[in-house]
Formats: C-alpha cells, structure tokens, sequence
C-alpha cells in the first residue's frame, strides 16, 4: 500500500491505493474518482477498456467518502491536483457511504461544527489540522534545540492560578472542590528553579463568558519560564520564537497555505527585529489616531487592532500600569506605577497571542501583592517557598496556540483552529 | 553567562555561573561549593589567596539552596562531577536561602511530596524530569517521522469514552455536566477518517478510587490511530515504537540513569521482535506455573508480573475474552468468544504499559455492542457515523505517559514520574 502523498516515488509502477471518494465525474467511457487517502488526493482514471465490467459498475457505484483498495499505474502529470494521476486497473469496495451529509454545497457553521467528526475530512479542514500539528511540532523543536526541558503541570488544580477569571470546578474526592488549570505559570515557575528554562504546553481552561470569536472555554497554551531572565531577555526570546514559527509554516507548509488561500504576504515580514512600544506610547498612538483611550485602562481587541495597524510585524507592548496586570508580576523598579509585562499582539487583527511578565522575586513584595489581591495566601505558600529558598529574577510567557494556529492560517474564528472546538454553548460532539 | 552542562567548551576560559547553591564543605582556607544551575552541577572552588577577604566571607554565609553568581575559571578534572571544576575568582551572593526543609538525611514520602515544589531540584528529581522529557520528545518524534498527524482530543467531553470508569464531572453552563476524559480514542478514531495516521497525547482523568502505585488520577497518554490498520500491522507499529522510545533513552540519557543508578541490562534487551501470546496461551503459561486464574477474566496486576516473567522483553498478549474488554473492539472473526485486543506488558513488574485493538468497523455490529453494554446510543450518533460514512479497518493503542517513565527509571511509584502527581488523597501543591 502506497500513500498519496509519496507518489513521486512511484512513477510509471502500479501502485495500490486505499482511501475515501472525495467527489468523482464520469463521461461515457471514462470515470474521475478523486480519492482521498488522508495524506493527500489524487484522481484515478477508470477507463471501461483497462478495467472488466464489474469494476466499472463497481465504480459507478461509489457513493461520496465510500471506502475503496484501488491499483494502477501512476502518471505524472504537473496539471492534477498533486501532479499525479492514476490509471485503474483494479479496484475493491471496501464500503458504500450511506449519502453523506456535506455536499459541496454550502452549509451554516452550526451544522458544520454539528458535523465536525466528518467536516474534519474536508480539504480546509485537512489543512488546518495539518498546520496545527507543523506549528506544534516548531514549538517543541524550538524549546527543545535550545536546552528547555519539557515540564507538564497539573490540570487538576487546588485554587485559582491568577485568582481572576472564573474556572471550571470539579469535585475531587474527599478534597472537596479543584479546579481546571488556566496557566501553568507558577508551577513553571517552580521548574525553572529547578531546572533553568523550561516550557509547559497543554490545555488550558477558561470558564469565561465569552461568546466572541476570539474565545474557547477549551485551548492549548505553551508557556515558557527561565530563571535569570529580565523583561529585555524574555522580549527577545518571544519574538525569535514567533519568527521561528512563522519561517517554518512559510517553508513547510506550502500546500496547505494554498489550500486555504492565505495571502502570506504579511507573513512573509515577520522577521526579528519587532518594534517595542511601552504601554504609554500605545496610548499615545491610540490618542494619535483620535481612538478615545485613558491610561490606566486595559486594551481590548479593538484598541490592539488600531496599535498594530501601526506595524507591519508582530508589536509587543510592555511596561503595562501594575493595576490591570496579574499579582505576580514584577513592578519596574524606575515606575512603580508599571509592571514588568508584555504583550505580543499579532497583525492583521488576530489580537494578542503572547503575554507574559519578569516575575515579583522579592517575598515581602510578592506577600503585600497577595493581599492587595485579596488572594488566599494559604494556596501561595508553596509559590512563595520559591522566594523563600533561593529566589531569582525569572521571566516567561504564554503563547496560545489556537489563536496562533487562526492568524498563521487566516481564520475567521478559532473554533477551526482545534479538532473539537469548545465554547459555552457546545461540547459535542 | 555559561550553563554547567556547556562548561566542556570553555576548558581555561573565565566564565559566569548563575545557580544555586546544592551543598558545600570546607578546610580552612579552602570552601568547596557544589552550585547547580538547572543543567549540571559543577564544583566550584573559592580558595582564601584568590579572593577578597569579603568574598571568601560571602561564600561562608550561603546556605544550602542560596542563589549566587560566580566568576571563576574552567578546570578539566575528570574525578569531579561532571568532569569540571571551577577555580572561583568573583561571587556575588543573590539570595541568602532560609533554612532549607529538604536535607540530605531521610525524609517521609508525604513530607517530599508537600515540598514538590522544591524536591524536584533534587538531583534524582532532576534525572527523571529530564528523562520524562526526553521520552515525549522521542514519542513524539517517532510518530512525527513516520507521517502521523498530530491531533488534540477534546479534554472536556459530554459522555464517557468507554462507558467503564468513573469520571471527573464538571458544570458546563447551560449544558448540564460534562466529564474529564479517560482516552482521546474514539476522537481520534475521527481523526484518522480525515488524516490517515493520527495521534493523541494530552492529559486523561481516572477518578477510580485505586490506591496503587500504579495510578494517577490524573495522567499524560499518547493514542495513535491507524487507518487501514488490522490487529497485527498495530502490534507491528507497537513494538517498533518502545523499542524506539527505550533505546533512545538508552542512548541520550546515560547520565541521568546513572544519576539513578538504573541497572539497565533489561532495558538494554528491548529489541524486536518482542514475543506475542494469545491470551488463551498466557492463561496456559499461569496455570504452569500453578498460579490460580480462570479464562475468562481478566488479568490483574500480578497475573501480569507472573506472565512478564517468562520473558526477558516487553510481552504482548493479545485476543482477549471479549467480555472483559471495551465495547468498540473487534471481535475476532476466527473466534467470536474473543476480541482484536493487544495489551503490552512491560518487564520487571512494572506492568501494563500499552492497551490497543482493531476497531469494530461494522455499524450492526458496533450498535449491539453499544445495546449489550447499556450505553445511550444517542452519544454514540458521531461515532457511529464513522462507519456509516466510508468505514474501514482500522486500529489504535494507548501508551501512558508516567508507566513507562517509571518502568525506564525503575521507579517504586508513578508519583515520582510527574511534576506535580494527583492521586485520590492529593491534589497539591
């Protein structure tokens, strides 16, 4: 058996194939089956003259995403979807596809997310998923080639990680009530006094109310932490690591981009070095461009959009006003009225995909912040052990992967840009 | 600044170490600080001619975990850990450490799980997240390298994946409760309609009320997904795949399994073929050995250690009753009594480390299945459209994550296999 997407290996052999009926034309004596085989499609020719009548008539039968074993010969041919073509000589039914429910014509989102087990087999949806997993592959690769050690954190959680958004609950035995994680943050922080520089990247949970296109209640998020980095070292680490993803997707993912006609254009300028403006300089720009804006306020999707009309290339904005950022960030010790935090906000309005922040190393600082917070400091007492014994200035940041899989491949929303997207009114299938 | 595990390129060279303190012993005008910065640990050597009276009083007033930054010289001495020591000129003290909790002298186990936070920079600790590391990455490379696509599963569910376990149960907003996966299988089994050859690898929930050192309530899994796949080309790719993952540690890991002291002449025998039993013969092989057990049920964690210990390999035993497994499994067409099922043992006692099948690919057979085993059919509808709409043979297997750490690093217990374990009376820190 022989996968599609390997065919230039194969040209001028017979070849056995196995996969699904896309979409198929006939005229007279000639069948073209478009098969799909989950690496790729490539059609086959099934002509009545190389083929006895029963495998003809077998092949009118094929119903769309039936299953079928075919053999032929493989032609190159640079006009095909793929550059190949195959000439029937044999062919098997595996199983006749009851009428399948997506036809080419068009469907509401609700009834394609309905049918996402099947939609997922669509040639966009094929190439998404198939980008997901590139991009997922480069963050790894990228964390891994430069001496990060991989340090999953519980999902399972006793108490809230930044004590702000409201989370999904679950009762834990006789523990009484935990929580899904929203960040892995603080126990990477515990990895990386441990072990230097680390990363986590799993799912992650929100239990917002947020309907927009730009929220799910579900997503993956990677998050590095370094011992003995500042905001300056964490800036460059973020921006050679967004570089890194995009260059990749640009050169190995070429098909798929096609495939979902991505102007890569802007993709293509995503190149180091990216322009870094303090929060107060955003504001400026914002007031610039008569988009009324206080300092002090926090920015939202529109806000980010109007600032990064401004670039051609990712922005990140830092130094943020300590009030609208987490307990656990370090104040800038020439302005305490800012925190050490950044914010990456991707072009073309795909809005924020990092955030992140040089952490509080000082007790006594990171003690009254808890407070302020009107944060249980019971639940801290094991973060703040990392203060205690040996504390250090350490940096790190969070990358989310949905939005960053929806700006590469230039979603709408990001419910396509994971398997089995969830929001608060699905979880099905 | 240099990382203790690059010292090899500096051999002569004045560096600057960022670390912490791990522990230390003096001679008069001689203080030996053992400093590990998250990569290695390296001797460093601060001897009274050297240095300033006040940096030789410094280094006298760290304790043990205190952060430091030390300037010094590279010495090549193979007799030292790591095989580098440094001849200290500057240190400049971070962070004095309060008492350390976690001494060199015995601790309970419930004592350093409460202090994970800090046992993981202990120096075991430290080999086995390493390790853990490496062995993701080499799964993940595995299925990378052979055109697998990645393929995230959902974590929160509206129904149980195999009807079997218990769950954890979580409010959904307006949808009632939903559940904590147990296995992104049947998902992925969608997956592989759509890309061919797919896997999972995330975080699975078990809130089975088991207390052995065999579970987590909380676990990483990685589930491939083969399209076209039957019972035996799936034992095939497993065997392929932990001879993969094992001797890659083998080769890249050598430190820290030492760090272990792992005896790794078992681990070293994980080369293919591995030896595959029906389980009609294990049954054969306990009876053998006049240890009680009647076909039919299944085996349990000590009928496994019996049979494991026949071989000096990883066993598979496959076509179990089909009574005592899931649902979904194909039954044999041979022998309807028994189902398409594989379970990989590992040696030394440390259990089952795989569970797979061929997948029931016919929708009759599969909803009597769904009807014998009292599920509501009505959750099922998606995944019964797999085989309404172009089904065909198809085959997957689950590896967990923590066992096979704990079976590579000889571990006593799967708490040791995670940064932060969760089991029914833990959920902190």
């Amino acid at each position: 058996m022989v996968y599609i997407n390997k065919l230039a290996e194969h040209v001028g052999q017979e070849v056995t194939l196995k996969g699904w009926l896309y979409n198929k034309r006939s005229s007279g004596k000639l069948q073209f089956l478009m098969l799909r085989d989950g690496t790729g499609l490539v059609q086959c020719v099934v002509f009545k003259g190389n083929v006895s009548d029963e495998i003809f008539e077998s092949a009118k039968k094929l119903t769309q995403e039936s299953s079928v074993e075919i053999t032929g010969t493989v032609k190159k041919d640079e006009r095909q979807v793929g550059g190949h073509e195959i000439d029937v000589k044999e062919l098997t039914v595996i199983s006749i596809a009851e009428e399948y429910p997506i036809t080419p014509k068009e469907h509401g989102i609700e009834f394609l997310i309905d049918h996402r087990h099947l939609w997922l087999r669509s040639r966009k949806q094929w190439a998404i998923m198939r980008i997901r997993h590139r991009i997922v592959k480069a963050i790894r690769d990228f964390f891994d080639d430069r001496g990060f050690v991989l340090f999953d954190p519980p999902i399972i959680t006793p108490n809230a990680c930044e004590g702000t958004s409201t989370l999904f609950e679950t009762p834990y035995f006789d523990l009484g009530t935990a929580y899904l994680t929203q960040s892995g943050q603080l126990y990477a922080e515990a990895g990386a006094m441990a072990l230097s520089k680390v990363y986590t990247f799993g799912p992650t949970f929100r239990a917002e109310k947020s309907k927009t296109r730009r929220h799910l209640t579900e997503f993956w998020m990677v998050e590095p932490e370094m011992a003995f980095y500042n905001l300056d070292d964490n800036m460059d680490l973020a921006e050679e690591f967004v570089e890194y993803i995009v260059q990749t997707i640009l050169a190995e993912r070429k098909e798929e981009l096609e495939i979902l006609e991505r102007d890569t254009t802007n993709l293509e300028k995503v190149k180091r070095p990216f322009p870094r403006v303090s929060y107060t300089d955003a504001v400026e720009i914002l007031k610039k461009k008569n988009h009324a804006f206080e300092w002090g306020n926090d920015f939202g999707g529109a806000d980010e959009t109007v600032i990064s009309e401004e670039f051609d290339r990712p922005v990140m904005i830092h130094r943020y006003p300590s009030e609208v950022k987490a307990f656990y960030m370090k104040r800038d010790p020439q302005n305490d009225k800012v925190a050490l935090a950044v914010d990456m906000i991707a072009p073309e309005g795909y809005g924020e995909i990092i955030g992140g922040s040089q952490r509080e190393d000082d007790l006594n600082k990171l003690l009254e912040r808890i407070k302020e917070h009107n944060l249980p400091q019971t639940f801290f007492e094991w973060y703040l052990d990392l203060r205690r014994y040996g504390s250090v200035p350490h940096s790190g940041f969070g990358l989310g992967l949905e939005r960053t899989v929806s700006w590469i491949c230039g979603l709408d929303h990001l419910r396509e840009a994971i398997p089995f997207p969830r929001m608060i009114y699905r979880n099905t299938p």
